[in-house]
């Protein structure tokens, strides 16, 4: 029977390779998958076996006898699998696109078609088969007859849904609830199920659709995951071989490539957090099947478990719960999402680290398999230890070269946080902000990245797409928190150029109370080079903890350069007079984002702070905190010819009005070479359900910036008379903790050691 | 010993008469001091016995000494006051205004003495009495040298503090804490601090500030409740006497006539929820220590136990824990405000009603009180049950016959939720928003108001206070979801015309599954009346929650008639087009508020709409739900010749960037007669952590309404045909539950029972 089945998945591979043009490459793959045959494993029959094995099925049937968080997952679901039951079966043919009906319906299908599956294997009552059984067969009956969908995007295209991503899960799900319900069918409702949905859907998303199914994209992770995964349901060797090495078993693509080339060493995700977890669900998924079906494959053990590392960096690239909001990002996406509960349930069955356990119980959400078991046992019993929120570097590029995401932070979820974004573009969902950063303080989102510009499945909004305004703002370098140079994104706003290069990190260096990192990069523009340097220090005796920015800007000739800070909350201060726009409001450019802002308000610089060397805006966030941002004025560019800060409100040129409201300040200089040093300073508290106020005020009185060579120093000066130097040697050479190196500020030596230094120190100037 | 007292008391205010202008009352006064003299109480002479007393004391050390709530209560406050007790004594001379450094040391100073000195009754440790003593001691010798503060406000002149407000704070706190340590202290310590300190603040907030200590007004409660307070403790039973009845024991003034005049019958008070909530503190704290010391006055059984009414009403007036913002209004204020947690606990010790356990569970905080205890070993116990949110009439004015606030609910307090604004104007503090409304769901605001523009103890945002734009914002009707006529505010903006009038409530009703109310008001503007009808429906078999809303206004001759609804959310979609100001923002307007908002957006509903009588707006708020606001177009306004929907945003002539930034859509008509009608919907869902999007668009496919005689009715179609009639009689006469009406629509004979019935009916047309 094995054989047969192998031989019906050559013969198909066979039909599909005559279709082609190319006849030389069906002659010698034929030749290839013909001598592959015999060496091509026979998996165990035995059902389910996917994410889910018999042996799992005993335990769990054992543990939802007995009281415990495994047993109240169960009786949750089961009563949402009994209303599921209740009602009618309806497949529909497919209309709408994401958020429509149609999709929805879909979607739901194939969610309650597993979860209807798993309570038959748990409870072994025929009627949660029957269900599975009878909609698995109005999909048969439907599936063969369906031409592409008719909102199809063209990229990749779907039958069911609208894109070919949505049909991949949507197989990934069915073909497991098909496992779950395999041994209760007969072998003629296995053959009209298999030949009717399955097989066509296997073929529509690989043979079919060659260009995603080979793709070393998260496309095509789940379109081989779905394929793998239903290759070893219908125990169809050839499909898992071309899962893991493309249709042809080049290698060229396939799952196997896609582990190899999407995540870097350190588990990093190419386009970001917000698609890292979307893609985790394929890769932790097919490869647990793997795991069940063929361990001699050591899956999770490839590449230095890059998986399990995969795993834990999405959780790492986190804040409060909320991932990262780096590139295209829905900005609510948090460690709850499905696919990070499956990622840390398949980890701990795996690994047992307890400290996975912390962030399963912040997820809610215990999944009824064998590693989900292991997670209720486990935190039935306590044993979770917190997950370590440390500052780290995560090295972006797939031998971990091109640029970094550096996070710095203080140890819990929600103290202060710098995200710091020197990787590469990230492909087509990559954002044009190099160098850009973000800020966190006490659970909110302070110094902000806008995510991406989509209200996801609500049809009203562009068909639940990408908005226009995702492309024409949210990807735009002003739309972010990283120089703008004269209007004009980086790279021109050309996501080929923007592929091409990438960041140069030049340290990430970490103590106690101090955490640095310097990138720069050269490309973005013609002739303007950019280098920023950030620092997240904690200065113990003052209780407080600040981010220090520096961003060194070099050109041929001048230029205008814009730094953006998008603050979230109410601005309360500024320590220079603005000139606001009180009747009317006007776009503050034409393009590149910058004709989505209305220029609110504007202050003349140089002007106004003929005796004062720091601009400072001061705003409330929403967790009741103060934030004060100060900035050197006019002090390091010699040739700068103006120096304005300009207040800006998102929301012009949107005749849909798809934008949130947000506000930014911009801080804009005329020079060839600009340093913009700042510093952001949480302070205070604001309590009105107390009625208390406190330390509403900056405490920082000045900043001065010393460069020397390849030293650097920034001097801070608080109200009260401290004063701390923050030493930094910038030198590209590598550098030891004992390192010792002198900057010399007014004739006084200030020595320190290792690539930077917190001094405190007395009276300067 | 208490006779001299006494006699000091009746010369220290002879002294006060005699400086008075008017011979004539002084004389008078004297008479009826001199033979009031005899008649005053004499008071136990035990301490502590304001809010707690002796056998409190006793019981509360018991308690700490067993684990529970109010052990780590005691716990945990210790911890606070030990810290406190390691930080230097300061007393400083007072220079700032609210906020600022010298405000907010004087604030935390009479906490510290509060805390500390219960935390030495409990401990019975002298080093708690000692600091409380040295502090006291300090503004015993502060206080005598004190002028005016500097930052003084007008209308309520303070010493310590900007205003008297503050200064009666600090007294009631500071003669408790006193309270607490009196008996640890010297007769010489006792006679420097009263002479020093309670004495001279005192006389200050009482004689030397007669208007304020007289005034029927949140102010008066408190400037006579700390008096009143200082009276028990000092043993000078006049000053109790002036508290309660005003200086002249008249009775025109004081706590008595402030506790008649104040609060309604249903125990609102007029200025809104804002200030009930701080005008509660003093009234129940006095209040219970009359109890302690002259229980036969049976303080709490006064005007029906209106305080206990008070206490329930405060909480009854918030939605999600949050009070509703009327009138001027910091949104932040919850019913764990401290106010509100001495207001449940006292009223909890009097009346042991378990529903308030559920607002003390919310509250986290357990007084180090007698009352405070109960609740605490209440809690332990687990005697909690759910305080009742439910729909319920707050009739206004002393006599409860000036208008009304009307409430309509669901039961729990995160249901939907209308509140129908009818009330009078609330003074100084109250809005020109006759007939607004706001509308809740799912745990957030919908349909919204501003409350107050004021940043609370802000220095840098106008000392603290209430902003310029409290005024020419906060306070206009544009600001409100009402009627504003000729983009003029209520009784053109003026305070004392609208203290003179306020609107009619006709009727409250309120049935299973359908609660209705309506009020009019003819005086807010010359020649144009309006009334409003609000209804909250519940539809079981849709298994939904609907607003709707009839504003019915009649004039002489045609105006310019303005519905603003503030919306929370993004807005996804509307049923007409828009035409957006792309790259230019004007103002809507020059006054009233109208110079506040920018005009995104104008849609011309009489041209757009001509095969279509409906408008529709949905937007989605941040809880996730769906909201879609359908209008009727142009069907009820025979003569009327513009009909536009504005889209607005909140910003305008804002040069501090006071404002929040908020959005409105306005439906303005130009017409003689015009009635609005209108429905709100919740529905769906959007989720984005689990990507699905559930009925996003609004299934309202009709709107119909029909008038005939004091017969209203509005037939709802949906979208799957459903149909419902909500029919009104408006009649003014009486109505039972069996009064029966007829309303006639398109030949069929529509009866109904009572004042309201909403009838599932058949094709109408």
């Amino acid at each position: 029977m094995n054989n047969i089945k192998q031989d019906n998945g050559k013969s198909q591979l066979i039909r599909l390779m005559r279709k082609r043009t190319s006849r030389l490459v069906a002659s010698l793959t034929f030749i290839a998958l013909t001598s592959l045959g015999a060496l091509l494993p026979v998996f165990a029959a035995s059902h389910p076996n996917l994410v889910i094995n018999q042996q799992d099925v005993a335990a769990m049937q054992q543990a939802i006898a007995q009281p415990g968080a495994f047993q109240n997952a169960f009786n949750a679901k089961r009563i949402e699998v009994d209303l599921g039951l209740i009602q009618p079966i309806e497949v529909p043919v497919p209309v709408d696109a994401g958020g429509g009906y149609t999709h929805e319906k879909h979607k739901s299908n194939y969610q309650q078609m597993y979860d209807t599956g798993i309570i038959y294997q748990l409870t072994g009552d025929k009627k949660y088969a029957t269900y599975v059984k009878d909609m698995l067969l109005q999909y048969a009956k439907l599936y063969p007859e369906l031409p592409l969908h008719p909102k199809r995007k063209s990229s990749n295209e779907g039958k069911l849904f609208w894109q070919g991503l949505n049909e991949a899960v949507w197989l990934m799900h069915t073909v497991q609830a098909y496992d779950f319900i395999y041994d209760s069918l007969t072998p003629s409702e296995r053959e009209r199920i298999e030949a009717g949905a399955i097989t066509p859907a296997v073929l529509f998303l690989s043979e079919q659709s060659p260009r995603t199914f080979n793709k070393v994209h998260n496309h095509g992770t789940w379109a081989t995951a779905a394929v793998g995964m239903s290759g070893y349901v219908l125990d169809k060797p050839l499909w898992v071989e071309r899962a893991l090495y493309d249709l042809t078993l080049s290698k060229k693509g396939g799952f196997m490539r896609q582990l190899d080339e999407l995540f870097s060493p350190d588990g990093y995700y190419n386009e970001g957090p917000y698609y890292q977890r979307y893609a985790l669900m394929p890769f932790v998924t097919f490869a647990k099947a793997i795991e069940q079906n063929e361990p001699q494959r050591k899956i999770f053990q490839h590449r230095n478990g890059i998986l399990l590392k995969a795993i834990n960096t999405s959780v790492a690239l986190s804040y409060n719960k909320l991932l990262f909001p780096l590139n295209d990002a829905i900005k609510s996406k948090a460690i709850d999402t499905i696919e990070l509960v499956n990622g840390i349930a398949i980890a701990y069955g795996i690994n047992n680290d307890p400290h996975l356990l912390d962030i399963a119980k912040q997820q809610h959400n215990i999944l009824l398999t064998g590693d989900g078991l292991k997670v209720a046992q486990a935190l039935d019993k306590g044993l979770q230890q917190s997950f370590a929120f440390t500052s780290a570097l995560f090295r972006d590029g797939k031998q971990g070269d091109k640029g970094a995401l550096v996070v710095m932070r203080q140890g819990s979820p929600t103290d202060q946080a710098i995200v710091f974004k020197a990787t590469e573009q990230g492909l087509g969902h990559g954002h044009f902000d190099k160098l850009t950063w973000q800020f966190y303080d006490a659970g909110n989102e302070i110094v902000s990245d806008y995510g991406a510009a989509r209200f996801l499945n609500i049809e009203a909004k562009f068909g639940g797409g990408y908005l226009p305004e995702n492309t024409t703002w949210a990807k735009q370098t002003i739309a972010h928190n990283t120089l703008v140079v004269d209007e004009t994104s980086h790279f021109n706003g050309k996501v080929k150029t923007a592929n091409q290069f990438h960041p140069t990190l030049h340290f990430f260096d970490q103590q106690k109370d101090l955490t640095i990192a310097s990138a720069s990069i050269d490309n973005a523009y013609e002739d303007v080079k950019f280098k920023r340097t950030q620092a997240l220090i904690k200065i113990e005796n003052r209780d407080a903890v600040f981010a220090i920015d520096i961003m060194q800007v070099t050109a041929n000739k001048p230029h205008q350069y814009d730094l953006p800070v998008h603050y979230q909350g109410q601005l309360i201060d500024t320590s220079f007079t603005r000139d606001t726009s009180l009747t009317q409001l006007s776009t503050l450019g034409t393009k590149h984002g910058y004709q989505h802002l209305w220029l609110l308000a504007k202050a003349n610089l140089a002007q106004d702070n003929t005796d004062n060397t720091l601009a400072r805006v001061t705003w409330l966030n929403d967790n009741g905190r103060f934030y004060s941002y100060s900035t050197l004025v006019n002090t390091h560019s010699n040739n700068a010819t103006h120096e304005h800060m300009l207040f800006a409100q998102l929301g012009a040129n949107d005749p849909n009005m798809n934008l949130r409201q947000q506000q930014a300040f911009i801080h804009r200089v005329t020079a060839t070479n600009h340093t913009y040093v700042s510093m952001i300073e949480p302070h205070g508290e604001y309590n009105s359900a107390k009625e208390y106020t406190l330390d509403a005020t900056s405490k920082v009185a000045k900043l001065t910036h010393y460069q020397q060579a390849e030293l650097e120093a920034v001097q801070i000066r608080f109200t009260d008379g401290q004063q701390y130097l923050l030493a930094i040697n910038q030198t590209e050479q590598a550098i030891t903790t004992e390192t010792r190196s002198v900057i010399n500020i007014n004739g006084v030596a200030y020595p320190f050691k290792g690539r930077s230094q917190l001094l405190e120190i007395n009276e300067l100037n």
